[in-house]
């Protein structure tokens, strides 16, 4: 008699977007024509780059042609992608980067989520609170995370609070963590994290021998200098750190699907217990990186162990697809996508004004497309969803969908339109709700 | 400390492909001008289909366009796509399927190594000897395989001897597995299983309460009428199998990346040892179809932990990708494949002929694209690789890189352009093998 992996049914129901779009169409039902303005998403609008859209139709008509049809692609990407990854994202800011430190995948959230095939299910994992949901749902999935309590939290999972007080960049928490997955610039709260404070982690992680996981997916909308966009601007961050990047939010790729994590070659571990069976060299030989009970006494390559895990569950990213994100390198093509970030960062920059000249406490919009707003008056976070449809007709995301230390807080995103975001930020000025 | 996945440390290096690549590099180092065929590679090298092309071109129109831009595609495919799926490759077939059994993916590979996410680690898996490796492998990451042993096999894992006495479908095995794997039309022997074959598996499974995971990536390539295309066209088999399809060999879709697996919703699991807690409804209600402790005392619906399962580590796949997906079920479309497959099986016919003139023991290539071939006089499937590229100039796939039961057996594709099968087919004939 086959059986499920169990750990699925300690899973919470994800009802947060579930009970969003329940409670928006019982009022558009109940309210025909009543305007609704959507500030909740947080998924690109502005079409691709004319340079990215050219880039898709040549390589389609290449596949349309005996001599240039494309078959499998590279386990880790076509070399042409990696190569412009490395050096326009990495080198050209002065982090060094080899082709070979990098996976091209179809998604971060992915790759964010399949990290964990690599690693031990006895890991004790660090989250953010709030947070991005697929952290913990992945890792309850694996049996990491032990069981779901009536508090909202995992008891096997550290909770890392971010709030006002730390500028939603958490404490070294005291339970050591083996795994600690941070996200800068942050999804949900809009914080920045700056390089003292990472520095700060990268020394907390080599110190105990603990992996970051740094989720850098909004990167590009950075816009103060001297704010990191990448882990590996901190000196000793290859030998802690791995790094999921997406094309979604940079270049508007949420549905055309393309995304790449580093995995540096410098970043081994012991295998804990004394395994000392030891993986050599990098992924970049392909399907021989891995060898068991090899010979190379350092360690096991964390390269060599995802590179195993790709080349073995996944067969490569659509050919079509790699050529538009390298065209998003191209002159005309960063030009294209840096019109977007701009437009989007525009929109934060309206909202963020706006609710602060009506009185609101928020933060982000700044370094990132979220801003995070304090509920007034002591209103829950779905108290002032509520009210948001109701008196504004604006639909935003209640913080406590996001972990208990949301509760008290709104998400409200800079992808909507022009108009829109204009609309809704004098509504919400206009509601009455101070 | 962070600690890995030991169990990837168990894996043998997949030095097939690997070492293939420099038996040849020195032989053509050794022999320059010498023209060497390449009848080794199970990869397309058709062009994609006009109306294929035609798709992909204008859904990359849209994008860039902010009118018919589009953002997050469904976890699991445009309704679209799931619905051409349904209709063409199962209502027509005579088979009932409803767009919510149907999970779009990147790749078949991803699915039958993913799918192991829902399965516990203690379930006893089944897998053909010879066999694409994929399975083998993924279950030894997730620690279902036991320890790697000197003669090639792991010790938790049931083989199932695939061989001429049997006509490469296996006999029910005595020590009852949890979970089976089969590939029909089959990846390597290019054999067919009858229906009264698949009867006796779906049989077999609904009696033991064990779980089939069926790969159907060749369907396309069945010629003979008769020959099952989908183990659902076997009664009950939706209540004990799950079927992986993609469009790479079907439509030439491997450098492109859409696939799908059906999960049918009838597919339910006791959850073992009595856990009655139970996941209502089917996937369709996206993110709350999951209920940790809900009430419904049926069991657990395998359509609603795999929902769960992409809906939390995938984004979907690319909207450019679905559209050219579709578009092989449009009437040209449909021509335009057909046309490839006849083409490769046309290959795939001459290669059987013409070794079976030669004195040849050859199977398959009848309802799929590949070629088994006995090496004669008792040689090593390795010796015949070396024989034919030094004699011939063809390269194929050495058996045993399959399994232990494909020693002394040798894999040809019809994958190649027709001259260089017809040529391929010639020399081996004149190599004197025989």
């Amino acid at each position: 008699m086959f059986r499920i992996n169990e750990n699925y049914l300690k899973l919470p129901g994800s009802y947060l977007f579930a009970e969003i779009k329940s409670r928006v169409a019982k009022y558009a039902a109940g309210h025909p024509g009543r305007e609704l303005l959507r500030l909740g998403i947080g998924d690109a609008t502005r079409p691709l780059a004319p340079a990215v859209v050219d880039a898709m139709k040549l390589a389609a008509g290449e596949m349309g042609e005996a001599a240039t049809f494309r078959g499998y692609a590279p386990d880790y990407g076509y070399d042409f992608l990696r190569e412009k990854i490395a050096e326009h994202d990495y080198r050209r800011r002065g982090v060094a980067m080899q082709p070979d430190d990098i996976f091209v995948s179809d998604g971060a959230k992915s790759d964010s989520g399949n990290i964990g095939d690599i690693l031990s299910a006895d890991n004790v994992v660090a989250i953010c609170d709030p947070v991005y949901p697929v952290y913990a749902d992945t890792n309850a999935m694996a049996g990491r995370a032990g069981d779901y309590g009536a508090d909202g939290r995992w008891d096997r999972i550290v909770y890392m609070p971010c709030v006002p007080e730390n500028n939603f960049v958490p404490e070294l928490p005291d339970r050591a963590p083996d795994v600690i997955y941070l996200c800068y610039p942050n999804n949900p709260t809009g914080a920045a994290a700056g390089r003292g404070d990472l520095e700060r982690w990268v020394g907390y992680a080599l110190e105990r021998g603990a992996l970051i996981l740094y989720d850098s997916a909004y990167e590009a909308y950075v816009t103060e200098p001297g704010v990191p966009r990448s882990i590996y601007e901190i000196e000793g961050a290859k030998g802690c750190a791995i790094e999921f990047r997406s094309f979604s939010k940079t270049a508007g790729f949420t549905g055309t699907r393309c995304a790449y994590t580093v995995v540096p070659k410098e970043l081994v571990c012991g295998a804990g217990g004394g395994v000392g069976a030891a993986v050599a060299g990098g992924a970049g030989g392909a399907s021989g990186a891995m060898g068991a009970g090899g010979s190379v006494a350092a360690g096991v390559s964390l390269n060599a162990l995802w590179g195993r895990r790709q080349a073995t569950k996944l067969n490569g990213v659509s050919y079509v697809v790699q050529r538009a994100a390298e065209a998003v390198y191209s002159e005309e093509g960063r030009k294209g996508c840096r019109a977007a970030v701009e437009y989007y960062m525009e929109n934060a920059s309206i909202i963020l004004a706006g609710l602060k000249k009506a009185g609101f406490s928020a933060w982000g919009g700044v370094n990132a497309p979220y801003i995070w707003l304090k509920a007034p008056d002591g209103l829950s976070s779905w108290e002032l969803f509520d009210l948001l449809l109701d008196r504004a007709g604006v639909i935003g995301t209640p913080g406590s969908g996001f972990g208990p230390h949301g509760e008290g807080f709104f998400r409200l995103t800079a992808f909507s339109s022009r108009e829109d975001t204009q609309k809704a930020v004098e509504r919400i000025a206009a509601a009455g709700l101070l």
